[in-house]
């Protein structure tokens, strides 16, 4: 066999774990050596996936920690929530470096959780031992860990559309209004009538207002930025696209500053940071500037009539927000270049 | 000949003088006597829409107000801005009806116009002379009008939005953010990057980023229905879909109030208006519910953490945006109900 | 009460059903009583439809004969097949008047339904009572029916498309070849992976590649109108757009002619029909011409070089292809004009 | 500077140089050396495609033969028809290794050339040069040439899905009809009505019937292959989607043949090429199953009842239907692995 690291796949056969493997089977130094699927196991996976016809000819894997202790280095996790504050603990206690990309350990408290999932929570004992895996932000804790917590798609790109601001205490904490805008593939492959074609091509709708449960995990990673707790507003939309997400970003200036400042702001702060691109004045992103990579494009506008500041960020949200921020934690967790098998550039038109 | 009054369309070959054409055509007191284009003058309409063949068969006349002046009793003008400045103060001095559904004649101060528009502004005697047809909020001065300046499509959705809560008194003024969202045919007929197709399917963006030239219109009707200069935030940007414009909307509220005593103060503001719909606590609308259609469906969710109201607003760009409106305010203007012609239901899906 | 004729709908919470009501309302001579669903019955329907919010307030009633009987004169069944064939017997019985927009009592033979749906056939007294309803081919029999099975979608399209030439015993039979292309919505609200948002858009596909249950209907009307058996090449595609319907056919003509001859031809068949629009040479229609109305437009292109024609047919599925037409056949039906409720142009863009 | 082979890209602002540049980057042994339009020379090319900021900061060169000859070892044409026929002699002459994206060096004969273009045929004299780059046909040639002329988009879905039969001699020559679809990236980037977004979108259309310019090229091909001159109808589709080509090809068979059979003649002819891949009876590809990727999905029915075979074949008509073809054809005449820089995955969804 070769040197490169094992992956497998837990929830192959739903969109973040299609895309995992998509990324990984380009990775110079990572070997996918199980795609598992509680649903489907027994199955090849290009049966469901045509995609993958003679590109992934292994039949899937049922979930066995055992079997993916003699087969695995690493363990994705591609689960509904849920599904991982069981799992995940034994693949550690397996020996097993594991990447959650569920929502199961992002929130230090068990109470938070429940209420914003309505789901039982994790064992406290392992939620502290999951790192929250903002690459460009906790990078140093990244590298030392053995255990990380993926963030949420929508984190992804409002906190890094944030955290500049905030850590420099620039920002009117108590002001902040987060408007997000997502793809429906975020919603994953489940059935559902808000994910059925004739319901929302040519449609444009606002969904979980004032109760997304990505919520109380921007406020958590904000708060810790800004050393004091953080309230915000935060709406999700739906557009009828595939992949995507933006997230426009109002906040009241403590004091006066320029455009530029603000902009020299976040160029310093992801100084040799490669995914995160800042753009220069009068010029905001679009979600097809980043469709297809880890990109995060950032754009401002300052209101010289409000003092108020808007933010633009856009990721892709199966990429930046899930299967390939998930990989950037790897490459940082295992010493590698951060930008190993993620280089490639956005699809474009 | 028939009874029924005889109406004109000046730039019937862009999108809000088809929409026109449609809806004019199932009205029952109006009779569509000159169809009138620019650029295509002479040409059979169907050539360049051929969804109207054998139903409209008149060729394009050429603008001729002598002419308009002979067939019409009211002149609809669906012109980029600019040109209704010139037009709409010949067909009213000669005695025609005028519907204008440009920006020219919305703004009352021609300065505030010309910073917006970079545009020179039209004779302020004529500015004075139109009545801003928001049909819902000032019914009783376009029931009296000779010459309506038709509201913007965002301002529309915007202002139904906002309107019951500030002239309540229940805004924080200092506090308004709007978020809003459209579909392309807001842009227009005329080819532009930003309209081509491999450029726009399958991407979101944010546009005219503070810059927007609705953000007046929307300040000087929120000002005059609070008594006193209102400045709002306003973000616009465009989404994968033809029709509909969502707005979404943040005010601080100056006390406490409960949703239902929002829902309530809603539902009595808009008493006996049918095409204004109020949801209930926990729905929220979507644009796809209105399309087609001359409805305004508001919804909203107050955050008790921050006391913030979240107020979400659809309707059809190109119906009560654009043409919708109009037909309603000229059902005012001539005394019929307000609803003639246009009670037809959203097409769905 | 009124004169209206009263018109139940059986599965009003399917697409077909849905826009049933929608054209229903507009319809002068037609009031719709009760609106009937198996699996919501009690449920207002605006509850699953909100676009009907203050349009349609009735409570959604179940399947009861002996109340239609009641509340009833006509009945338009809009349910999955298998359903019709147990019902509409009933209704019948029970006097009133029923149009089946599903494909139960569109095959003379029971033993070629079974082949192709899969499904027991319904009981061959009452499919010989039903007339099939294309409405500009058998409008004399459509008048003095009491039952009208009304077409599929996908051969409204075809024989439209088709027929004049057949009748004119113009076409080689044996070298019909129909590659049909539909939006979604005619897979109707069910939930499936081929519906499901991410699936399918930016995506376009073959399904059911020459055993789509449509063909023995194509087959059987074609094999009438030639006085003999007709078998032809039958292919549907799904284009990711909700609405519309295009049909590519090609056919070797026996003898030459010329495009002019053909195109007079057709004017000539569907002369004084006005849902039916001939396209002049060089030009197709596309399926946005018709969108949201109850026109098919046809157009031709004859390939000197190969002899052979290519026919271009367009509907809306959900008008023309089943709702519209539905309507159009009640009008015949009952004497009225045949347009009446059916006059509204197509929505562009 | 590196070993790497260094390339130029005329036509850079246009949808097919976008993507060489895409594809290019990530190609091992391939440097980008210049980034080449007429139209924007002297701006950075990011300041046009955004997606682009910070991956290649590369100002656009003009249109320079003796620069090319410094600067580049192979010339991608990436230009209008009409170009490449001027310029290609020129690189030639100047030692350079020319793939020519356009059509300008597909057609043999000069006077097809003019009849179906409309415009100018290039020198037959460099006409005779070009190796027509259908890479899994022609690899022999491909090998040994200098100038490459790449297929067009429509042809290389069509001629892979139709070679193995027509070489084998089961097809009915005079039979074939090609019914292709594409979504409208096809078009280019250059403004116009058919491209517009509110034109386009929820809408599907037949276009030059019968009149493509593709036509004489997949004749030429094909009677190449045959040994005889063939014929074939052939009708294009436009699809409310950004990329993908599906072609569904209609064909009479000269002798009875199982499914079974034509599966096992396909999968010989492609043995060993990785690109082509061949699906297994009553499964048939969809454009989402090769999307962003080179390969070409292959997929069968044959028709009972009439003898007919229906074969469906999807590509993207970005990769390899355009600039993924280029690169497997550029490896090809370097001697290198025919899949070098193109193994990457679909992108799904």
């Amino acid at each position: 066999m070769s040197n490169k690291l094992r992956a497998a796949i837990i929830g192959s056969t739903g969109y973040g774990g299609v895309e995992l493997i998509r990324l990984l089977l380009a990775h110079p130094n990572v070997e996918i050596t199980s795609v598992i699927s509680s649903s489907s196991a027994g199955a090849p996976i290009a049966e469901g996936f045509p995609h993958l016809n003679q590109i992934m000819v292994d039949a899937l894997d049922g979930i066995d920690v055992e079997q993916m202790k003699q087969k695995a280095d690493v363990v994705f996790l591609a689960t509904p929530h849920g599904v991982a504050s069981t799992l995940a603990p034994q693949l550690i206690d397996a020996g097993l470096k594991v990447v959650d990309l569920s929502g199961d350990f992002r929130l230090n408290s068990g109470e938070v959780y429940e209420q914003w999932y309505k789901h039982k929570p994790a064992d406290p004992a392992y939620v502290e031992k999951a790192v929250y895996g903002l690459s460009e932000v906790f990078a140093d804790e990244v590298k030392d860990a053995e255990f990380i917590s993926n963030p949420g798609c929508f984190p992804t790109a409002t906190l890094l559309g944030l955290i500049p601001l905030v850590k420099a205490g620039w920002a009117d904490l108590s002001s902040i209004i987060i408007d997000s805008k997502s793809g429906v593939s975020g919603a994953g492959r489940g059935l559902s009538l808000t994910s059925h074609y004739s319901e929302i091509n040519e449609n444009f709708l606002a969904y979980k207002v004032n109760k997304h449960q990505h919520t109380p995990e921007i406020e958590q990673v904000l708060g810790r930025v800004a050393g004091e707790d953080v309230v915000v507003t935060f709406t999700t939309h739906l557009v009828p696209m595939t992949r995507g997400i933006l997230s426009t970003m109002y906040v009241n200036l403590k004091e006066k500053h320029t455009e530029e400042e603000i902009i020299e702001l976040y160029k310093q702060y992801y100084e040799g940071r490669r995914f995160v691109r800042i753009r220069p004045q009068g010029n905001w992103p679009a979600t097809k500037h980043v469709w297809g990579s880890n990109y995060c494009d950032i754009g401002f506008s300052l209101d010289a009539r409000t003092g108020r500041l808007t933010v633009i960020s856009v990721i892709d949200n199966m990429v930046k927000g899930a299967a390939g921020q998930a990989i950037q934690n790897l490459n940082l967790m295992m010493g590698w270049e951060e930008t190993t098998g993620l280089t490639f550039s956005p699809v474009y038109p």
